[in-house]
């Protein structure tokens, strides 16, 4: 599949935040993009037919799952997840060009991001009041209309898409690592994206919606979701378990979103398509028998 | 195991949330309770030893887990969970002795009870203007010192806890089971609780710590978490699974939260503490050997 200045992606906003700088390099410079003031905003965009593709955060290696991204998975059913992007989180101290770090009395950032940089701040700017902003872009854009003496806690790009701001410091954050993953959304399932290779099994991906509807009908000796786990193909491994409130009017009903892999002993042999998503689909029918509800939310 | 004043309970506070609710109603009026600032608070409460027990909130049937509770749990690894408490939660429009629906402006509450009780909002106070607090407690105490145009979304309790507050309407949230579930924490496993009786295996629960050390190095066909899940007991089965960042320097390195209740086929067998316990043990053995760390983290 080929992008084309015809190819909407819709991103969580404004231009300059890490999700933008995620899709940007996966999509490149034809692609059109559509920077939505929040997450479920993405998911609206997708199903609307606003745009044809998707990037929202998923996970931070420090913060954990974006609650945001997994309740709007179960919302839009019909979204669908064909692949991921994982970025290193790398912060930068911006201000406006010429500014010098004795200059700097505030400090805005995401509130994640002063979080992560705290020790940067209490080190170098110690008499610097912190401000928290909505996102590490948002504070770059702010930069513009305040005195010299602020400063913005954000990504490299928010310097090259604000004019009048430069880098001062790059790498701010905890010496820890620090990534961010990414899910790409298509409003279908099959829907093709752009870069995806013959794939052998055991680099394919998938994610699984499980809820249990009838636990006490189950009769297997490891009952609840254990029991869906395991009619896992031996050629899958779970990678991720993600459990939110089923919200289908039963108390402590959960949905489970499973994220499983490949595990074929024998990596080199790429197989088609439709061979991993048959895997994915013989799973759902057989835990569909064990009383659950479930379905393929993803293949990548 | 008998509570005393010398009893002493932290909690999320002011007094008037729905952790005090439960907390009071688990604990009697006998104890005394801790109101702290937040949840992590209560964790270093209970390990500097100023508190006996900790009530937190574990999960709500609408919002899902904890996240904070979740992470404490990790931070504070020598907590022990020792039970947990279901809340039902029913919200209540709290205003200053007299005041009526019609002289209503302004509703103060926790953005989560503003959210449930929206609808009610709209149909009745459509005229209103909402602020967002840092609990629904707080919410309460702060009607004091506002105008009586002013009305609070909180607990029943916080109409008798501040004086010239009264219950203008009750059960005013979203019509859906909504209920939040507490857990009781004590800062050693083995502290006993108050009524726990000799309860059989059937009825027993448990919390588990999976973190997937050395993923390579399973010989497992299931891989992963899944692996580490079939060592556990016929005898138990998975109730929860809540993941979250192991931060132990190792990116997208997980840890398990794993709840389990035990699945005996005879429940009215009653089983002495000590086998239970065998059986949380006996699993973290086994996942050890697997090459996962792991420990018990609750048992009740």
């Amino acid at each position: 599949m080929q992008v084309t200045r015809q190819t909407k992606v819709g991103l969580l906003g404004p231009f300059g935040t890490y999700s933008h700088e995620v899709a940007s390099g996966f999509f490149g410079g034809e692609a059109h993009y559509h920077a939505v003031a929040n997450i479920q905003g993405v998911f609206q965009s997708l199903a609307a037919g606003q745009v044809d593709y998707g990037v929202v955060p998923q996970e931070n290696t420090i913060f954990g799952s974006v609650i945001e991204t997994y309740d709007s998975l179960r919302l839009y059913g019909d979204t669908f997840v064909r692949g991921e992007l994982i970025l290193p989180v790398d912060h930068c101290l911006l201000v406006k060009t010429g500014v010098q770090l004795g200059d700097i009395v505030e400090v805005l950032s995401h509130e994640q991001a002063l979080g992560q940089c705290a020790n940067f701040v209490r080190q170098h700017l110690p008499n610097a009041s912190t401000q928290a902003t909505a996102s590490t872009a948002a504070a770059a854009r702010m930069l513009l209309d305040r005195p010299p003496t602020s400063a913005a806690i954000s990504s490299r790009a928010c310097a090259n898409i604000y004019d009048g701001l430069e880098v001062l410091r790059e790498g701010i954050q905890r010496d820890e690592a620090n990534f961010t993953r990414f899910y790409v959304l298509t409003r279908r399932r099959n829907v093709p994206i752009p870069s995806l290779p013959d794939t052998p099994n055991s680099r394919r991906k998938g994610l699984l919606r499980i809820i249990n509807k009838s636990p006490t009908s189950l009769s297997s000796s490891q009952g609840d979701i254990l029991a869906a786990l395991n009619q896992l193909s031996t050629e899958m491994e779970v990678v991720r378990i993600d459990r939110r409130p089923a919200q289908e009017g039963v108390p402590f009903q959960d949905l489970y979103f499973t994220e499983v892999q490949g595990s074929n002993p024998s990596p080199s042999a790429p197989v088609l398509e439709g061979v991993w998503d048959e895997l994915l689909d013989s799973f759902v029918s057989k835990v569909k028998k064990l009383g659950f509800e479930a379905s393929v939310m993803g293949s990548w």
